[in-house]
């Protein structure tokens, strides 16, 4: 056996005594917590937790004795440091694939970039500078459901933990999301729940607000409704057209993906309902 | 004649040379530009400027000669700097009306609370604690339209430039709104034009977000539609409960709130359409 | 015996099963965790509890067996949730103990303000408002000693928990601040390390800094040197004179300290070293 | 004569009626005002203003009627609209260059990128992805002298317009910072003025901070007190150690330098004495 380092994500129905029965089979199995945080959702009574653990791990009787001790309802995960596998999906725009591209070239962002994915071949050249394959999956021609079988043959080949979207700019249908549950991360270019859905930019032009954002979200079925991972904004005034927010938004769109990407991979997400809890 | 400072503001047509015809109309009065501000929206081909002017004015000469030398379709004031007189409307929320009544006080607002109206007493004993006049009239046992008249009637007799609603959570009715076109001031406790509409803490832990805020706009008969004149925001996070974030907003709310009130009240804010212009 | 809340602070050198252990001496006393926070300070191997508990206490027993578990070197203090008593201390600057009294009036900080020190009388009617006596107790003609006997003599009979200079602005000698250990909050004009000592935004104006801020730190024998609580920032430009800047400042002055009380009164912050934990 | 877009720069001591001069002399020569913003510094008595015009240009006659109209000690300057020519100057890390030499690639920046300069060669790889020549110049064996020597001779084949520090981390002679007044951008990785000097993070770290932030500025001979241009900042707490903190910094420190530097491109920064003034 050799010393390893494990995450255990525990998320089930809240009760007394969590931590310390956790934490009692942690240091049964003589598991050290390098780092612990919980939360306890006190409207809807549930409880989660993350151990980052060092040790010697037996998986099959830490589980065990885990299962054990949880109450009904309980989900519990003990997620190996294993680097992330992704699939990045594109349309035109470079900021955000370029902001991942150089990120994970550098160390910042600890993934593997498996494959990009584009509708269009825009951004083929700047992907390829990284020695990362480039497929251009275009939908003309095609129904959306010929388009989305083709895309996910594609991705499929590279078995990938997350697919994000970085300004993959076509609706993705049930079917395509239902692949890919809580594993597809789409960045919006607004501070959502404002503007929803196509040209954020202009409807916040015409709206004449001063601040403008970007949201990073979990994709459900519902357009830009799913669960929110990481938010930012910044200021606009009177002289800002629409072009100038989209030009301005393009640093805190690419900022906030990436962000909400590092936590993902990170095992730092929890989802419960519509809404993330982040340890 | 003693010198005097004044502020002209000037909203018009675009047309080339404007700059050049009103600065040189300031400087055949002798009037000696402090400051100057000007703004060309080329999507709607309109220009504003304002410009802080010292000396000796004659209003009649100078503003007929700008009348002579701006485009059809001008509007331009010449506005004294005079303190505002503002009437403030209340409910039961302490914490904007509280930080305007210390401002007041301390000078950082520069402004003449002329007398406080509430539809609840709560708020009569706080603002009674800095010598200014509060009045009850309250909505009970009354028709939308009866208590707006008595509103009126009450606000009136102060003859107000401005109308501030502090944390008022009543909507009032187009007639009330049409009494005082671009001079009332609301703070909408969410970054709009997320959440419209009542309770927006609630709606904002409901959907999960990573950041709140708050809106100060004139208040047009589209509600929370009028003219965005401030926003700030605050992050938060899974720990804040929707009440949290109503106790976490307060502070944002009234400093989004006296912001765009100081910023009135210096005539800093063009209206131009639904988009504030601030010089 | 009845139901309480009370708080269990924990400070002691790392070591394995921390947390079980705590979290089991909890779970044998039947008190229920209502929210836990912990953290390890890996650089300086130092551990950190914050545990809300709820429940029939025996403080005796249950200190005990924590005193039983815990390593040597430990620090834990069981506080009840009663409110905490403060004196402010001011000097002129009406906007930080203005914004503490309205918020300590409406409920949003917790606190119970035994009274207002001034070494001016500018703020003693602003105090008398709020019901709550004000002290002038003037500097002059006296030495820096026999100014602060008096000072303490005054401060001493309402036995605070808290001593906050609100913009109090005389330096305290060593001797003054050892009588209140980590209980001296002060609210610093600028973003520090940057700009320490007298007159910050001139400093500011002259740097040609394009962001302002202010800082909230307890009190020690260093001028600007203890251990920071909040701090928080706001842009500015090219057209803020130092007296802007300063007036501008005020908002984030007085969110800075207030926000810093709140956590201080919430038994959220613990001190090492020069560094806070904010749990 | 074809149609043309320049900008005019104008700094001279301020006098009255400068606007109405300078325009009028533009509106004589027929040239359309599109964009104008001036500034009076009223401490410093010093007027500067940027106009971008459009139309047919006789350079000479236009100048000349400025010279004649504006005070002694002004300066003027008529920029065309060419694109800049920048030259990079990098140690080891690549987030700083990565997100400027994405910029250029799709657009957000409208800079030329001439060449990168490396005292190591860490960065050579990157750059050349981009189809960008990369100069190694070490500085191993070499007197300080010496190797600016042979940075001179690098950098000067290209003729930049700029010198961008996308953290190059050594200290540059008076010598070397001369060469290129007013044209060398640093981006320094704390919030100026705080944290002068090396390892900004670590002093961040020890001081406790709970804001960290980055500065671009101009390079002058006193290190890190040049001219700033633009600040930015993110919060941080006891969980960051000094490491994360570097870590969590990249993102500042990147959208702020090329933040700077797309002001600085777009001729919208003055430097008066040791500020910026941005039109």
């Amino acid at each position: 056996m050799t010393m390893e380092k494990k995450t255990l994500l525990t998320d089930c129905p809240d009760a007394i005594g969590l931590i310390s029965k956790i934490t009692n089979i942690c240091y049964k199995h003589q598991l050290n917590i390098v780092h612990n945080n919980e939360f306890v959702d006190n409207t809807n009574k549930q409880f989660f937790m993350r151990t980052e653990l060092e040790g010697y791990f037996n998986d099959k009787t830490f589980l065990a004795d885990l299962d054990h001790a949880l109450p009904t309802g309980s989900h519990r995960r003990l997620v190996s440091s294993e680097r992330k596998r992704i699939v990045i999906m594109v349309t035109k725009e470079a900021h955000c694939i370029g902001d991942i591209l150089v990120k994970a070239y550098d160390g910042t962002l600890d993934v593997d970039i498996a494959a990009v994915v584009g509708n269009y071949d825009t951004l083929g050249k700047l992907t390829e500078k990284f020695d990362i394959p480039f497929h251009h999956v275009s939908h003309e021609g095609l129904t959306r459901e010929e388009h989305e079988d083709k895309l996910l043959a594609c991705i499929n080949q590279y078995e990938p933990n997350y697919v994000v979207l970085a300004k993959y700019m076509r609706i993705l249908t049930p079917e395509f999301v239902s692949a890919f549950p809580h594993q597809i991360i789409n960045i919006h270019h607004s501070f959502l729940p404002a503007f929803i859905g196509a040209k954020p930019y202009l409807q916040a032009f015409e709206r004449g607000v001063k601040i403008i954002g970007a949201t990073a979200h979990f994709v459900t079925n519902d357009l830009d409704e799913g669960p929110i991972i990481t938010q930012n904004v910044i200021p606009v005034d009177h002289n800002f057209s629409a072009k100038d927010m989209a030009r301005s938004g393009r640093d805190v769109e690419k900022s906030v993906l990436s962000k909400a990407l590092g936590l993902v991979v990170d095992d730092r997400v929890f989802v419960h309902g519509n809404r993330t809890i982040i340890l």
